[in-house]
């Protein structure tokens, strides 16, 4: 393997978790940020563009998130780094007042924009929203989290969807190495108590998996995230390549597992020693009238519910899930009302809340075996029978 | 003029409006429905298809909505009349569970439908959803009203949009009062304690309008609605007409000026008598990103906001006016973020209640002159200057 670090770093970088019971291979703990406290397991809402996407900031506090997600890409783009800056962050800018991760922009340059070219030193782009040309480097992209606020940043890399060649995924691979040592000496000088991620790339092969995590824990960071994952592949090979990973990566800092996903996902990678997740599977699957229950997800545009009085989940501790009939609903997510939508995605969000909170308990009691399997049973039970 | 009572009726119809103190012609009252108590003068939010668009339902409440309005149209085409009777009525299938007038349907056959045919025993149309014919005499408007659960309906209905020659608004009045009397047959036998109004039409011809007042007043309702204003007429006239048909109405019983409008429309509508108001302004305005204030209307699209930190009105006391920077809210309007919508919507709804509660509290101290005054001159100053 070609990578090697250039210049000795300083000294290990702090670290701000606490490691409080292990069940098997999972975890939970709890991250202190300059906003507040995340308990893990976490789950992070998406606030792609500062707003969770038809929720309101309550909402989503009160659903039990500690700490949500901000898109470095679309903020960068729209209001601005420096604007949000000068308005105080954006954790104030929002009014959400809380833990907040930054991504660092590169896995949507190469989703959302146009004309992208990478090369040593950045990724130039033109924005979505207005053919503007940006170059986002390592450098760059630290500076705008910063700006930004986050308390949680992550380092540039470079995503390869999958399938892939090994050869591509090796190349990404390794400049996300080079870029994962520039992000680090950027970040040297961030806030007290901010802290930055390092990314393990590797595609879906096991050795560059093993080669990027030695690299970017010699680099040091305070935490580890496995990024290029849920890109395509099947669950199983997600999840073989997370069994992979771990090992390689120090016990006593969070494990992030990018862009994963559903409830199924959550708990299996749990199960495999993950620490925080973030998706927008809940608002999304919620916009297009998919609930996630404790029955499993399912699908309010079905005609069974039109006339069904019963909630989602009569024992809920969600008011909505409880309380909204399935008959109303339905006809909200057929009509297109924004309401449908607004409830859908902040049930979804409760339902992997307290789906992370009944992986915390259980872990904390050592019996999230058991908690697994009656998780597991329940989804596999599926919905009531039709009304 | 041509109308007259066919047939005798049965006795006047109970009042359930309580009229607590004038001020002028100002009034407040409280008006008693079978889900609660709608103080007066009042504004109703509109629940089109059985949601507030973008609003949760406990922030209508929560912003001092008393009473909100459901489309006969929408409902009984989607999810259909029978449909959400056999589901325990509009206030438990919604979840609102509070006071809810209907209107009669007819306004937005006119606006909406294709193929509409309108003749003596009822209007014909096309549904905008599906295309299926559908018939709505007077009869079928009250009865789907009553599966609806309506605490107060509407007769049927033609309106005039204005300009208009007098010739086609005094048929489409002669028509809307011989539906009236057969609105009141048809409701009859109507649950206790909801209610009736009838209609006032007649364009913008004076005449018309007082020969309208008398022959619904000879009929006889629980309360009396001033239809076919607000369709394109300047607000003078729309003001001359209220006060051309308030003195053919009788004092004791609810006045419900529809369709109206903007908080000027009804702070001089109250000054004028009328004690009810419905009007989609305050959603459809915050989707377009408009904020009503203390201030005036305030378009947040503009660019001026980009960098104000600065809430709408920091003395308002509902949370988001207070406590949203006008650059978050001008970032979410122009990003098309859902939040956008939602936050000037429940914005909107609470400044309009306010208005009211100002209103009425202003009416019980015998200060409405003091009062208008000093919002008309609060309005003209206008918005802040520019941060």
């Amino acid at each position: 393997m070609t990578w090697t670090l250039r210049n000795k770093l300083p000294m290990s970088l702090p670290n701000h978790f606490d490691l409080l019971a292990t069940d098997g291979n999972a975890r939970t703990g709890r991250l202190v940020t300059p906003h507040g406290v995340v308990r893990t397991p976490a789950f992070m809402p998406i606030g792609t563009a500062g707003a969770v996407k038809s929720v309101h900031w309550r909402q989503v506090r009160d659903a039990g998130s500690d700490i949500v997600l901000g898109n470095t890409y679309h903020l960068m783009l729209r209001p601005g780094a420096e604007r949000i800056a000068s308005l105080g962050g954006l954790q104030r800018f929002t009014g959400w007042n809380g833990p907040m991760l930054t991504d660092s922009g590169g896995f949507q340059v190469m989703s959302l924009s146009d004309l992208r070219k990478v090369s040593e030193s950045a990724v130039t782009f033109r924005s979505h929203i207005d053919g503007v040309k940006v170059e986002l480097s390592p450098e760059r992209s630290i500076e705008v989290q910063r700006l930004l606020g986050a308390d949680i940043a992550m380092q540039l890399d470079e995503c390869v969807r999958l399938p892939a060649e090994r050869a591509d995924i090796e190349r990404a691979m390794q400049l996300s190495l080079r870029w994962a040592e520039r992000s680090r000496r950027a970040f040297e000088t961030a806030p007290g108590g901010t802290m930055l991620f390092g990314i393990v790339q590797g595609g879906d092969v096991p050795e560059l998996r093993q080669t990027s995590a030695r690299g970017v824990v010699d680099i040091g960071f305070h935490g580890y995230a496995i990024g290029g994952l849920a890109v395509g592949e099947p669950q199983s090979v997600m999840l073989a390549l997370v069994e992979e990973t771990v090992p390689h990566l120090p016990a006593e800092r969070p494990r992030y597992l990018m862009g994963v996903g559903t409830p199924e996902d959550l708990l299996e990678a749990v199960k495999r020693g993950i620490d925080m997740f973030d998706c927008v599977l809940p608002t999304r699957n919620g916009r297009h009238g998919v609930a996630f229950t404790r029955r499993g997800p399912i699908n309010l545009r079905n005609a069974r519910h039109a006339d069904d009085p019963r909630p989602l989940d009569e024992t809920s501790s969600w008011p909505s899930t409880r309380d909204c009939s399935r008959a109303y609903l339905h006809h909200l997510v057929k009509s297109g009302e924004a309401l449908g939508a607004m409830l859908l995605s902040e049930i979804n969000i409760a339902y992997y809340q307290a789906l992370m909170q009944g992986i915390r308990d259980a872990i904390s009691t050592g019996s999230f075996a058991r908690f697994h399997e009656e998780v597991r049973a329940e989804w596999a039970r599926g919905d009531l029978a039709p009304n």
